[in-house]
């Protein structure tokens, strides 16, 4: 650990009794147990909640069925709405790895379907011995496995590409991501149960939303890491996430991941849906595109400080999180100088595959304009490209996949904002 | 993985739509999403939500601020309200490792108090070299590192060891427990600030509650893994678990984990506050106790089947969690004919020191009435005892660190009930 700077903490024990008698006369305001709720985006400016000025002279609030947040934190996702067809995670207001459950990502066709799960059925069915339909609980009757894994959309980054604006935070960049601990059987298992016919080379998965979202699989994977999950972070999937169970891809674009799931067939070949043609492929250069690119590469975000923060002199930490859907993050770099030197971050364990890794470096601002920024290295020796690499690579009209290396600005009044890629 | 037996999930795909269309004339209601309370005691029973008998064929609900859970699923922590000191984590409903912010148990003295975070400071004093005192942000700007690590109140198991009951759950029984990713500043980078005094051996903690719950800890564990922590499973701690800081010591008993933490004094014996004479000691046999018994034991418990489970014949898993304040959990034995015979359950990875760790077992239940149970051995080589070694050792009036071995019943019906300890 480096050696920090004197902080503004040092003061007497008489200049603390003083400080706390000063404020032992404001109003108390007792049970504060309340879920705060993001203002809706007409509303008047949120007042600042009213707490005593010493909590230790009264008894609290009386323990409750659910803890809700302090009224001094209010995350949420946006866009909200029937016109948004996602929403964001709040990367910024987020610490460590774990993704709070009702700040997970949104992102769907037609909306989020309404599911009873002791009415919800999973067929598999075609190219087996045996077709056969699961309900919930006999899902769950198989032996289950946890694994901490993370989620991103392939989308994600695309508004942060296309137009960057200073004002953008990590949530507006990139929110269409998230982490934590994915519940459920493998599939591999339940295919043991109908038999895999030799003819059968992709499996095709569709959901039960209105947009009956699918996706043709390689049959590699659902015999390697797939799973059919009911539950993320101990609980059980939310319906926007895919309740009552959804397929989950390890390290694959989201949109494979099918929520809702509701029919898995197995096939001899990509059934060429709508989700596999129209979306979800990669224009190259000279016209050409790419189909059936699973895999998210590697990549990484500062999360802190970023847009909005305004950060003073000496000390902080710069942190973020990289991951990658080839294995385990190896390396994440940070320069302080808008890319002209780099430093090696520390990672934080445990470094899992396929997951979000928390990283973490010291950094002493002196005052001076700059550009941050991360760049991070997988098992697989592969390297976050600049947006230049990408881009002569994939060609400027690419969509899908935004990996390369983004960069905060701070200005010298200390303020931080998106720089897009430097 | 064992072979399972034939399930009842076969069936032809004419069946299944046959089914499908049997439902599909029940009701639409749109926009279930509305989060899920649990009922009030006096209520009237709930009624079933009423959600399409076909999701695909109507949109759902739009993007929200915040995820809701399903209407479907109603977990919530009990008891609650004012006579209530604490209420309890409904483990038998969770899965995997992570406990969700919202269901994270409490354990209070006086209520929880409100805080503004902007005026919240942690002094440190004492036998420093500096006394200093740290608000939010300046302990924000320290080094931080994520951690996977359980906690677990003293006191838990104490109803199922005094008073156990059939109808009894993991949460009734175990639920002063939970488990996930803190975020902090090691204690030992603050007292580096400070500096500390030769003649230091303990540390005094105080928390803001009304109670102003106090510990002393030796100073060994400040400068060992000790964190200061404002984070759980990724946002800030909720005003029930500390917000916005409290002291989080890995493997000792919930309440050294001082919440809403605002004092630290360096100090060359323990201070011999309320909350570590009348409360937090363990009686033992002949009169003594045993004081400043911080370390958490090796404990496992299964969640499921657990009451209220009604199982049937063939095969299941049996899942649970074992944890250990002195580090790794190395095997968990699963009995399945109540003692008499024992096997090694899977523990599910990564494996964490002083971290829930799941585990799980294939059963193939021929429907005779049994007890099942389980056994956690910890990286000491120390065994969970059964409730008979515990109590030649501690006596039968001992208090606190209840982990003993626990059992639940299977009756030729199927139901799953509380045994207490064989």
């Amino acid at each position: 650990m480096k050696k920090l700077s004197a902080t503004d903490s040092r003061l007497s024990r008489r200049e603390l009794i003083a400080g706390a008698a000063a404020t032992a006369g404001a109003a108390l305001v007792p049970g504060l147990a309340t879920e705060a709720q993001a203002p809706a985006a007409s509303a008047p400016p949120p007042q600042p909640p009213q707490v005593p000025a010493d909590p230790s002279a009264a008894p609290g609030a009386p323990t409750s069925a659910m803890s809700p947040r302090s009224p001094f934190e209010t995350p949420a996702r946006t866009p909200t709405g029937a016109q948004a067809g996602s929403s964001l995670t709040p990367l910024h207001k987020l610490t460590g790895t774990m993704t709070p459950n009702d700040l997970m990502f949104e992102r769907h066709h037609s909306g989020v379907p309404a599911i009873d799960p002791a009415r919800h059925k999973l067929l598999v069915h075609g190219l087996v011995d045996r077709p056969m339909a699961f309900n919930v609980d006999e899902l769950r009757r198989f032996p289950s496995v946890s694994r901490i894994y993370f989620l991103e959309c392939s989308g994600n980054g695309r508004a942060a590409y296309r137009d960057p604006k200073p004002e953008m935070t990590p949530q507006n960049v990139d929110g269409l991501t998230c982490n934590g601990e994915w519940t459920g059987v493998p599939l591999k298992v339940l295919l043991n149960e109908t038999g895999v016919r030799a003819s059968a080379k992709w499996f095709f998965a569709e959901g039960s939303d209105a947009a009956k979202m699918s996706r043709s699989i390689p049959m590699e994977k659902a015999l390697d890491d797939a799973l059919v999950v009911w539950a993320f972070n101990g609980e059980p999937l939310r319906p926007s996430n895919g309740y009552p169970i959804r397929l989950f891809l390890p390290g694959f674009e989201g949109n494979t991941c099918v929520k809702w799931l509701r029919r898995i067939e197995l096939v001899d070949q990509p059934n060429m849906s709508k989700d596999e043609t129209s979306k979800y492929t990669d224009p190259l250069l000279g016209g050409k595109a790419r189909q059936f690119s699973f895999v998210m590469d590697a990549k990484s975000v500062i999360t802190s400080p970023a847009t909005p923060a305004r950060i003073s002199r000496g000390w902080r930490e710069i942190s973020g999180v990289a991951w990658s859907g080839r294995g385990r993050i190896t390396r994440v770099e940070i320069s302080t100088d808008a890319g002209a030197t780099w430093e090696a971050a520390e990672l934080h364990g445990p470094v899992l595959a396929k997951a979000h890794t928390r990283f973490s470096i010291m950094w002493n601002w002196n005052g001076r304009s700059t550009a941050i920024m991360s760049r991070a290295t997988d098992e697989t020796g592969y390297v976050q490209p600049t947006r230049a690499l990408f881009e002569s690579t994939r060609g400027k009209g690419t969509d899908y996949h935004y990996n390369h290396i983004r960069a905060w600005n701070v200005d010298r009044s200390g303020a931080v904002t998106f720089a897009g890629a430097l």
